[in-house]
This record gives C-alpha cells, sequence and structure tokens, in this order.
C-alpha cells in the first residue's frame, strides 16, 4: 500500500515529535510488577484536544480532563491502570483532583495543564497512597529517549498483550511534521469513542478548533470502527498533544497543506485502533470487515460493526469456518436497507455468495484462508455508494477464561 | 408464585388441547439418529397466527407460512431442523412449496391448510429425498398422546439439550381452555421475532384477530426479551393453532375472560422463552435481568437487553463474579436517558450498588449466589415507571467450542 502524502516512523513513538519526554513506573496499583503509572510531558504548552466515551457513567477523571482542557492547552498527562476510577462518587472525584495536583506539583505546573486518565476495575476507590508514590517517581523517569515512550506505553497497559504504538512523518510548509501515537485497549472495546485510552502526540503547528474537528472525524473512521466485546466503557478517551514545535505555519483545514496532514493523522488512528482490535481479549487473528454498496457510509458503518461484533461470526473464524451464513445473519439484523437478492460476500480473495446465492468454493483454501493472521470479510450490497471498514477480533476460548475471572 | 388466573398442567404438552395430534421422525437432515423431522395437526381447521423475524433475510419455508395464513386457518404445521432452508434462492423455495405439498398430500389436506418451518444451517439446499422419506412415513406416526408430542418436540431441536415445552388451563366462560406450546432455539438467539421455532397450540375459540394482536404483545414481553448471542436469525417465526374445541364463546379483547386468557397465553410465550435462555448455547445458568424506573418501558426494555446481551457480563456470571462495574457499563452505553447518580444495583437479594456507590457485600455470600441455576440481576434507576424483564445465560468455553465448529 503506498501512502503518497506520508512516511512510516518505523520505531518511532510519542517521543518522537519534537518537545516531547514521557515515562512510567509501577506503583502497586495492578497486582504484576507490571507499570502501573505514566505520564507524557510537553515542553510548551501544547495545543491540545479530547474526545470522550458516549457512556452516560463518564468515570471522574474525564470530568478533570474536561475541566483542564477548556482553554486548549496541556503540558501534561497522567495515566494509571489498574483501577479506572468509574462509579467511585464524590470520593473518586477528589481522588483524580489529587492525582492531578500531585502531578502538577511534582512538575511545577498548573493544575489545568494536567489532564488525568485512568483504566481498569470499575467501582473501587484508587489507592491514593500508591498514585502519590508513583507520581512522586515520575520526574525522575521521564526520558524524551525511546526507554520513556517504552515505559509510559506499559504503564497503560491492562489486559493488553503487547504495546500499541505508530509515528508517521508528513510535511507542512515544507516542514517535517511528526505525529505520533500510544493506545491501550484489550476488553470492554465497542467504542464509541469507547476502557480504550489512546494519546497522541505531534509537534504541528494547529489552530485548536481544527485539531479538535479533525480528531473527531478521524475517531468516526476508526476507534469507533472496532469492537472487541460490544462493550462501550466508562473511561474510553483519545487526547492529542500538539507541541507546535514543527515550525510550520499555524494548520487549519484551509491550509493546502491540510489534507496530506489530515490523512496522515487518520492514518496514525487507524493503526492504533486496528492494533487494539488485533490484541482483542483472547484473539488469535484480526478481522477486517470492509463494507460496499449501502445506501450512505452511515448504514455501511451500521452493517460493518453488526458484522464484526457478531459473536456467531467471531466464533467461525476462530473456528476456520467458512460460514457466511452469520455473516449474512448479521447484515440482515442490522435494521438497514438492505436488497435480500443482491450481496456478495467474499472472504479474502474466496467468493461466498453472489446475488445471495451459495458459490461453491474450495472448502480447503478457505480453511488456509481463515486459519491466517488477518482475515478479512468483504461485502457488497449492490445498493448505493455507502462504504466503511471495521475491524475486530475472533471469539475464543481465551476470551471466556480471561473475562470469567478478571476482577478476582 | 400465584397464578389465579390459570393453572400450570405439569406434564401437558402440545397435543393437550382438544383436537392436536403431533409426531416426529429421523428423515437424515440430521448427521446423527435424532429426529429430524415433524408435525404438529389440527383435526379441525384452526385458527391461526403467526409472528415472524425482523431479519430482511427471511428464509422461504417463511414465505410459504406467510402464504399459507392469508386466510388465518391452518390445519397443519410440517417443521424440519438440521437445514434453515434459509438463502437458498429459488430452488430453496421450490423446496419450501414442495415440502408444504408433500405434507398436504400426505394428509389429504389443501396445501394453503399447512404451514412450513426449517432451522439449521443456512445457505444449504433441503435434501429433499430425505425430506419427502420422512413426511410420507410422519401420518403413521402422529399420535395424540405424550409420545406424539415427545417426537415432535425432539424433531425440531438443533444444539438444544432439552426440550422446551409449557401447558396451562384457564377458563373462558366457565369452559376449561388448555394453552400449550413447544419450542427450540439455542444460538443466533437475540429474537426481534428470533433460529427461534415455537408452536403453540390450544383449544380456545378465538377472533383471528384478536389472536394475531395477543401473540404480537406477548412476543414483545417474552420471546423478544430474550438473548443468548445477539445475534437475530433468518427463520424466526412464532406459530399459533387454536382448535375451537373448547366449546367457549368466540373470544376477543372485550369478552370478560380475555384478560384471564391472555395472561395464561403470554405465561407459556414466558416459559418457553425463559427455557430458550436457559438452554442456550453453552450455558450453565439462567440470567434474568429486571429493570425498573426506567423512563418508559421501551426504555426498561432497551437497557433490560443491553445488560443481558453484554458479553463481559455474561463471561462475569459465568464466572460467579459480582462484576457490577460491568452491569453498569451496559446500563451507560444502551443508549437511553438515566441519571448517573442514581442507579440501584442488586444480584438476588445482595445490594451491591446504590444511588450508583459501591455498596460493602459479602463477596462469599454473592459466590454462592452466583453459581446457582439463576441468577437474577435488578437493576432500578429512580428515573420513572419504565418496567422490563429480560432473559438470557452467561458466556462459557463450551458456546465458543459449539460455534467454532457448527457446519464442519
Amino acid at each position: 500500500m503506498g501512502y503518497e502524502n506520508f512516511n512510516i516512523i518505523d520505531g518511532g513513538s510519542i517521543i518522537t515529535p519534537k518537545g516531547f519526554s514521557a515515562g512510567g513506573v509501577h506503583c502497586g496499583l495492578k497486582k504484576t510488577e507490571r507499570h502501573d503509572i505514566g505520564a507524557i510531558v510537553c515542553e510548551v504548552a501544547a495545543t491540545a484536544a479530547a474526545v470522550y466515551t458516549t457512556s452516560v457513567f463518564q468515570a471522574a477523571p474525564l470530568k478533570v480532563t474536561r475541566e483542564s482542557l477548556v482553554d486548549g492547552k496541556l503540558k501534561a498527562v497522567v495515566v494509571n491502570s489498574g483501577n479506572a476510577n468509574a462509579c467511585t462518587g464524590q470520593q473518586g472525584e477528589a481522588d483524580a483532583y489529587a492525582m492531578r495536583a500531585a502531578m502538577a506539583k511534582q512538575l511545577g505546573l498548573a493544575e489545568q495543564d494536567v489532564a488525568v486518565a485512568s483504566t481498569g476495575v470499575i467501582g473501587e476507590l484508587l489507592k491514593m497512597d500508591c498514585v502519590n508514590a508513583g507520581i512522586a517517581s515520575l520526574p525522575l523517569r521521564l526520558s524524551s529517549e525511546a526507554c520513556g515512550a517504552e515505559d509510559f506505553t506499559q504503564a497503560i497497559l491492562t489486559t493488553d498483550l503487547v504495546k500499541k504504538e505508530a509515528c508517521v512523518s508528513v510535511l507542512v510548509d515544507g516542514k517535517e511534521v511528526i505525529i505520533a501515537g500510544a493506545a491501550k485497549g484489550s476488553g470492554m472495546i465497542h467504542p464509541n469513542m469507547a476502557t480504550m485510552l489512546a494519546f497522541m502526540t505531534t509537534d504541528v503547528n494547529i489552530d485548536q478548533d481544527a485539531l479538535q474537528q479533525l480528531m473527531r472525524q478521524a475517531t468516526d473512521l476508526t476507534f469507533n470502527m472496532i469492537t472487541v466485546d460490544g462493550d462501550t466503557s466508562t473511561n474510553d478517551m483519545l487526547i492529542t498533544m500538539a507541541s507546535g514545535l514543527a515550525g510550520n505555519e499555524k494548520l487549519n483545514s484551509s491550509h493546502p497543506d491540510w489534507s496530506a496532514f489530515s490523512e496522515a493523522f487518520t492514518y496514525v488512528c487507524q493503526k492504533l485502533a486496528m492494533a487494539i482490535a488485533r490484541d482483542g481479549e483472547g484473539a488469535t487473528r484480526l478481522v477486517e470487515v470492509i463494507v460496499h454498496g449501502a445506501v450512505t457510509d452511515n448504514s455501511a458503518r451500521a452493517i460493518a460493526k453488526t458484522i464484526v461484533g457478531s459473536s456467531l461470526v467471531k466464533t467461525a473464524i476462530f473456528g476456520a469456518d467458512a460460514n457466511w451464513g452469520r455473516i449474512i445473519a448479521a447484515v440482515g439484523r442490522a435494521g438497514e436497507p438492505v436488497n435480500p437478492e443482491q450481496v456478495d460476500i467474499q472472504l479474502g480473495d474466496i467468493t461466498v455468495l453472489k446475488g445471495s446465492r451459495p458459490v461453491v468454493f474450495d472448502e480447503e483454501e478457505a480453511l488456509v484462508y481463515l486459519k491466517g493472521d488477518t482475515v478479512r470479510i468483504f461485502v457488497d450490497l449492490h445498493g448505493g455508494d455507502g462504504k466503511a471498514t471495521a475491524w475486530g477480533c475472533d471469539l475464543t476460548y481465551d476470551y471466556v477464561r480471561i473475562n470469567a475471572a478478571y476482577r478476582t
């Protein structure tokens, strides 16, 4: 796949854009020795924006971060894993404010320059002695070298098996601009804006409104198109900090390089979203569902998400079973207009349904394809120009194992 | 629990109402020796009605049954399992018509007196030689004794582990009226009207419009409130046949005994629906979710179904984990108006959340409760008078095992 407008930076991370350092430590919120608190710090006041979960139950840290973002500026974000600080009432809010205040004090910043995020178990109070000890040790661990990003990226994981990162460069006014991101998310993933957390850094100089609008658009096409289990979390949040140190003229949607930047930004979101889907709890395969020919893009999105979210489709893919009947059943219950006589379905390059009629295919070839690392389901409804892509994963014994004993 | 208006008939079945016989045989559609084709026959022209899946892909037998029901009368219904005759095109329609014609011929009936239903794999053509052989042997196996109902009830099962039956009696005009039902359904269960099939018989004398309306109402409160895996099938159908042989004055909604009959009818639907949920693929527990205090009944229904359908709630219950955070997360993403500060949650009699705040509870007591056969989740939103109950089951290793290798 060629990306004409931007370059992928292998090994790049959230500290690659100019002006950022990061770090992470173990403070005791997780039972294991893994890092569980981390921070990203910008040496200048970064232009910043966020998108949040649509759940009516929004965790305490989201409230605090909204307040910090009123002026569209941030210098730091502090994140803990192991405890979501959600459904924790007034004490939870007080704890989120205290977490922000402690981080601000350690870094010599105003409280409103700091955002907070949490992920983990819902309904338990944060162990503030652990949080405070972690925050006290963080400043010494901050680094603008790769190890800083590595420590941060580990600190935000819960049941995740792998780190999720992406980094690209794009030219704006002839200057090299870097866009990077780190994310976590493994279960309760059905973002609408969804216990997914993602943090993006960039050194672009950008108008805050333009950044906010771009984040909404990119989120709709990427993070909001993944599902692991259909459950939207109380804590989902994407925060972007733009240091402005790349030296370009201030970017907005009328800038000639806007489309290149927008494409690069969306690519980073998509890479992080796909990494979350691939690392879904218990997953052995990434599933990509591409719907064409719907009446509108929104209709295509609804159908793609219904297919990728179907437990029966997900278990069939775990079993490497070319059970297209479950795919068409998902299309049929999506609540969208579909001509039932005109549906084509392909698994990779293998056509299994044409004009809603079964096509004889090589079951062995299908089995080999379905046992691969990525399964692509292509559905053409021949009913319009609406298109969408959604990502998810298979449903496995390990999903059940992980979730039958998460809290205990 | 007392039912003042009707009596439960232990051991009653679809042949208990006056005028009905039933039967089932093995014809070769299933690989095992289990019965796979069956029929219910009424000795008079029964007043009949049906409700169907809302999927845009409706299987061929649904089309044929709709035609048979144009006059609101049926004398027989023939049902096969092992093959859904869905997404089978013109040949599938021709096969469904042929199945109806063969049954009519064997019974000496007009074709439009016969309804057809199918359940099983989607997208494969029916083996008509098996179907025809089965239908040819059915008349000799029809019985108005318990064995007939037993054979029929087995013939409609696919991955079901147990038969689902219910039978009650209610007085109408001082006459004893019997209402009975048999159902199948284990996976792809998220009826909106859902591969759920249900067949009800009664000897009541009833107006056809009143029967149709009652079925819609009862379905909304019962079959449409269960979910096993969120997948709505292409074949869901509930058919009721009323022989009229109980001898009551014709029943409609202005009859003084309407509410007693309506309650009894809905009870049978509910028992069948709960039995389907309890026998969900791989299930070890029935989950009942009761929502009170929503803004409307419809809002309560949406929230109850979101909770009972949540993979994270279902795996937590499999793990006997009192993880109310997942319950509240489901409430929060249901898309319904909820005051996030006023939610109470009980697991059985154990209060775990009060005013959206965690309540300290005895984890051992909760563990014992959650390991029981039925888990009741009670949610009070304190936001209005809307109420609903939904039923489902836990999500287990066996669900994955069954569905990773269904077709092969």
